[in-house]
């Protein structure tokens, strides 16, 4: 077992209307509020309505930015920022998905640092400091809702990059399960696959770590379980709370104390392909693991078979990989670059992209050849 | 599922030479240290010198206060809380196993609330403030380690209490394996009992959580597959630390997301034995368990049922009673109450302690009737 600290100071709300405390919390910050949002579903599902009552209730000065995309981008960062710093805004309300959190909480650094955010991103500027970031969160899938990680992307750089710090960890979250309700069938699925593709990145992980595989056992597990039924019934409270809970669990820490880090080789692909072609993230990541684990199956077969044990009860890593396969089939999620009608004559231009940033994992490492043979067995 | 909070506000500190950074964090709250500890085997085990080390390296004013009993009194408490005023202490540290974490948290918040220990156990005062609690852990069990739960007793009032508050969470916990390598077996033992026994009061709780009933199992199974092994090499690294995360991860929260509360009326019927005979913690737990199951067998088959399937295979709930005395005999865990020569002739004793406190658990309600069944079945 590794050296690890265990510490996660986000307090998270779950449960049927645990909004209704949302004023309260956000009170405790200030009253001028930076509200960001994506491009407006929460305005059709009631959302919107629900938590302006609470941000009213407490009289808070509103700042609203809209519009944060799924692939959430640096510019709309920058903007937020601007505006947030011209508002004096105490607290950011964060409302939508892990892109618009995921925003948030860089807003937050580049207004109280008064950095550029790309900048943070990429290590150059050290953030020392924070502003409060409340989420309320609407998709269940990245976890963000109780970590200190974002994701944000940069047309300009061509990048998409992961950062993470103590710092960016939400003060309060509030998970209302009812609030994933409309969110359609499709993403509900991705966020199936997000979820259990992030147990799988610490699962090949670098280190000893017993406790944490079999808690990644149980999440996969409640996934694999639940997954379909949501799909099935989404107005159903009580599946819609498994997902939520279980996507949250799989990435706030739970499943790697024990261990160095997770390998994220996977997610580094997926957010290449989303870069590419706006694929969204779970659907990049069902095309990737597949792939993934066939490049790796002769190198750790017995920990890819020890993983298909305890989903499937199979001792075999090909049958493992076929079984997770045919699990992201069942939920309608992609195994294949065809499956999103990403044809042959792109491999080139995959395969450039994939050379260009240098996909890896933190663990497994990939050489250049790696890289051309998880493209080629991606398409 | 039901309606929760995860919040933890505990940092813990996991792994070798982590109290190389005790003296530091001591230091963010302040140079007067109440030094708190048990019968002196941390002065054997060299504990006791590495932590004055690291107080010393911070020219930390040192307060001790020691001989805390493993069933921690309140009178001790009350002397704590008194020497802690008296000095005008900053920050407790706390090194020991539960017992000693637990008294420091009370006399925290004693000191903090200028208020009678026992006064707060029993929600007679209520606590709105305390002072810094950092735990040095040297005994894998209880996992006070991170969370806001003490246990203390009383001999004036003939009583074992429990107290949970937000406030009691230690700031930041210190845990090395190497300093549980002198534990001696029988309370490495009970540690694994106590682990076991806390992660079976939260799966026989209230509300429908399976992700927390899979980390349960996960945990227990962690318990049953490296407690034989530790027991058998105590200077195993590895295995310590297995057992000394999976205690912490038993009660930090983990298992009981989505549950309304645990049962606890095992435990209930252990305080009393403890009360009575000074049977360590672990010991009355695996004497209870046992005879809690067999009374709830016929009313809950299911369940137990299904916690068999999980551990061990089986779907009869009376193997998984069997398995589980099979299990706590291979430690060399008391199941009897004659296994620790309590003998017939105290059958009227307990039962008369059992049904004066009106044993109970928070779900599985006792009658009179099963209080008297119960000590029949422990005998």
């Amino acid at each position: 077992m590794e050296n690890f600290t265990a510490y996660n100071p986000t307090k998270l709300h779950f449960g049927k209307n645990v909004t209704d405390k949302l004023g309260e919390t956000v009170g405790e910050y200030g009253k001028r509020v930076l509200l960001m949002y994506g491009k407006g579903s929460i305005q059709k599902n009631g959302v919107y309505e629900r938590v302006m009552q609470q941000l009213n209730s407490i009289n808070a000065e509103i700042t609203e930015f809209s519009g944060i995309k799924s692939n959430p981008l640096v510019d709309d960062v920058s903007e937020a920022a601007q505006l947030g710093k011209l508002n004096h805004i105490d607290v950011i309300v964060a409302v939508g998905g892990g892109s618009v959190i995921d925003s948030a909480k860089v807003t937050a650094l580049s207004i109280a640092n008064n950095t550029d955010p790309w900048a943070i991103m990429t290590f150059k500027a050290k953030p020392k400091t924070t502003i409060p970031v409340i989420a309320v969160l609407t998709l269940a899938a990245t976890g963000t809702e109780m970590n200190g990680a974002a994701v944000i992307q940069n047309h300009k750089t061509d990048e998409k990059r992961g950062y993470v710090s103590p710092l960016m960890y939400p003060k309060s979250s509030f998970l209302d399960p009812e609030f994933t309700y409309s969110v359609p069938k499709d993403y509900t699925a991705y966020g199936i696959a997000d979820l259990i593709a992030h147990s799988l990145e610490a699962y090949f992980g670098e280190g000893d770590a017993t406790l944490s595989d079999r808690i990644i056992e149980a999440v996969v597990k409640e996934a694999m379980e639940y997954g379909p039924l949501v799909l099935k019934e989404p107005g159903n409270y009580e599946y819609r709370s498994k997902i939520m809970w279980a996507a949250t669990v799989a990435l706030n820490g739970s499943t790697n104390h024990g261990r160095k880090y997770g390998d994220w080789g996977v997610h580094d692909i997926g957010h290449n392909l989303s870069y590419l072609y706006d694929t969204p993230h779970g659907a990049t990541l069902t095309i990737a693991y597949p792939a993934w684990l066939k490049l790796q199956k002769g190198r750790i077969p017995e920990r890819i078979a020890k993983l298909g044990n305890q989903l499937f009860g199979t001792n075999s890593a090909d049958d493992t990989i076929l079984l997770l396969e045919k699990f992201f089939k069942s939920i309608d999620c992609p195994i294949k670059l065809s499956d999103i009608n990403i044809g042959k004559e792109k491999k080139k231009e995959i395969t450039d992209q994939m050379l260009q940033t240098q996909i890896n994992g933190m663990v497994h490492k990939l050489t250049n050849e790696d890289r051309e043979k998880i493209v080629e067995l991606m398409m």
